[in-house]
């Protein structure tokens, strides 16, 4: 998880910074900012891809999730980012969105959530939503470590 | 919340005692003397009335929930039991079983976790399962906050 | 259960010439008659009254689940009625519409399945829906088994 | 249904007004202002009490419900009114949320659509899902045809 | 839009056919026939894919499908079909149901809504249902559309 | 199905050491050697994948699915194995959660449940969930059945 240290320290700023623009942002242009912010907070810096491909096609479902989802919802003070993403992830393990579990459990694991908390979550979709719901979950975190192995830095293929 | 100070010290002494136990609970009996332990630790040391109410005539759902669900699932020491109520609070705003995530919830205000912070779940949810869940979550805890206020030392009716 | 005993041999009658019935009913008028004839089979030889309830404002809905729901589906000869009215209750359960697990639950103690084998489904629950789902189900097996018990021939109030 | 006539055609007014504002709305408050315009144009000129009751408990949820779901979704001009009342009660008949779908329903007949249109949702969702849901859509349904008749002008106890 | 001119004349023919029977439509047989009729109506003149898979291995499924859900209920002469396709598209976006959705969806754009239309539907489901059902229902419309644009007489790969 | 009755016969034999050895299992041990047993005689003598791939990076799922799952609820004597089986496939069809609907078909079929048992509890699904539930589920059961098929003994490549 050090390697991911730098993009921590830029997160707790932009963080900061978001907490402080989040009692003013009054018009879309602001919200729509705000929510880019968070995105890349989350996303080790990076824009979010599903997020991208709706601008097109779907330009109004892309302005609401960046302005009221990202912008609104996810940048709100009251509860650490910690807390939320896990509370997303156990939501749609619980509803079987295992695709949308998937990309803030990772969210989590950019800010520092361990392997082993994601795990607990899934362990407690067992009593609240059933065994198949939990073993899908479990899947679909199996799948999001395996990739994150493979692309983490020392798991580069050597250069010739 | 200063009136269930006593009540959380003995919490996080239970709690201390159940993670000790959480190693070594290998018979059913100590499983359910470890979901009593956490029943307790979560309910102000009572029991909880709906398990109660099942023991006679569903006893092996009433051992399941006491021995797995509490005694395995609940006491495991790998997530800290404020993120846990959190997210089972948010798995069930998710799926729409209100009577479960306000039994939750009451947990939750037990261990101290805020009203505030369990709005912030509610206003996660507007996201991740929509607003009629969020709405339909938020006057469930309207319901749960304004009982606990009526039943709270300070609100007793003047006796004669 | 042995009051049913006459009930339970008339229900035999019946589906034996539901059977007989199945492979020849074409016409809407047929299939709504067939329909007739399960409801009856299946709840003491009494109409159902949510259905009789539908019949003025919702004339379609009722007409359907006379002909299709009962008259199609429910007097299929290629399962027993036991299992399918089993089956019908894990689906409900496992779906938390507990007011139609009900309805059914009555419908399977009406011809012969026991208590104890409708509390095996909801034990069943805990495995593949999670355990808020199971105990509410629970909760509404222990309403209907109170209702059957206090209309029991045995339990009227005594006359004067 | 003519008793409706005047707000409906105040209806149609503010729905203008909306549709002029919804390109140039951009300003937290002017969305709130929209959201506002549109609660009135469905609920006969009246403010909606759900809404009104988040207000103090859950001040977020309110604003986004006002600014977000009825501001920004519910008074795009892409799809008629009616349409959308249709297709939003179909969702929440689907998903089996009933209260919400009595709240559309009850928009929908003050727009002008009949209760035979909506007869005709509950009947489509026995295919799309399944008979139980269609059957509460029904339930629901008919208790507020029976509420609107009962406070309709001409059902008025008679002044002594 | 245009090429399809010459297939919605015959659609129009077919429904009003369609409405005629459906008063007198009382037997299996004919039942059958209306619900042929019904699906080639919205399907370009062919029959669909996904219930001929049915016929031999799910025979009972099939006839249920076509006699009732297209013979009974989607013949029905009380709400357009348009709006009565907008509507099953939004209970399927709902509940999740993406390949059913899609089918609709194109069924949809064969009877002359836009897909502009559809787009409002998804941004609906982000208020009903959560942003995820939303997100997911947009990226199957997506791919709808690009599979009509690529199969469209227009784009046909140039003859030698 | 006449190969499989060794595997049946065996079956029967674990079956009943199974119901024997419930009532005293009492230890972590004891409730995983059952839940062991239990997938075997439902799995034709084997383990089960899904389970063997969760035990290194998910080892309490694992573990919890075999003592609890499969050793406290499936191994309970209440209920015969077919009936359960049957209702585990028809609450899984009714929550779109065809992955394990597969899974304990297989076992259904393993058991000595024909694939007409199965398929009836598929047409049961259209009533109590609607048709698109149905139909994804009948879409597994006949891939089921194909892959079945492809791997009896009968069907065996020739070798050289």
């Amino acid at each position: 998880m050090t390697r991911h240290m730098p993009l921590r320290a830029m997160t707790t700023a932009l963080l900061v910074a978001t907490a402080a623009a989040s009692a003013m942002a009054n018009t879309t242009e602001e919200r729509l900012d705000r929510g880019d912010a968070v995105v890349r907070s989350l996303n080790q810096g990076q824009p979010q891809q599903v997020l991208e491909r709706m601008r097109q096609e779907f330009p109004f479902l892309a302005e609401a999730t960046e302005a009221y989802a990202l912008g609104d919802v996810w940048s709100r003070p009251g509860l650490d980012n910690r807390t939320r993403q896990l509370a997303a992830v156990a939501a749609f393990a619980a509803t079987g969105q295992t695709a949308f579990m998937k990309v803030h459990a990772g969210y989590a694991l950019n800010i520092g959530v361990s392997e082993e908390e994601l795990k607990e979550i899934v362990y407690l979709i067992t009593v609240s939503a059933g065994f198949p719901r939990a073993i899908s979950a479990s899947q679909t975190l199996s799948e999001l470590f395996a990739e994150r192995r493979d692309t983490a830095p020392g798991n580069e293929a050597p250069s010739p």
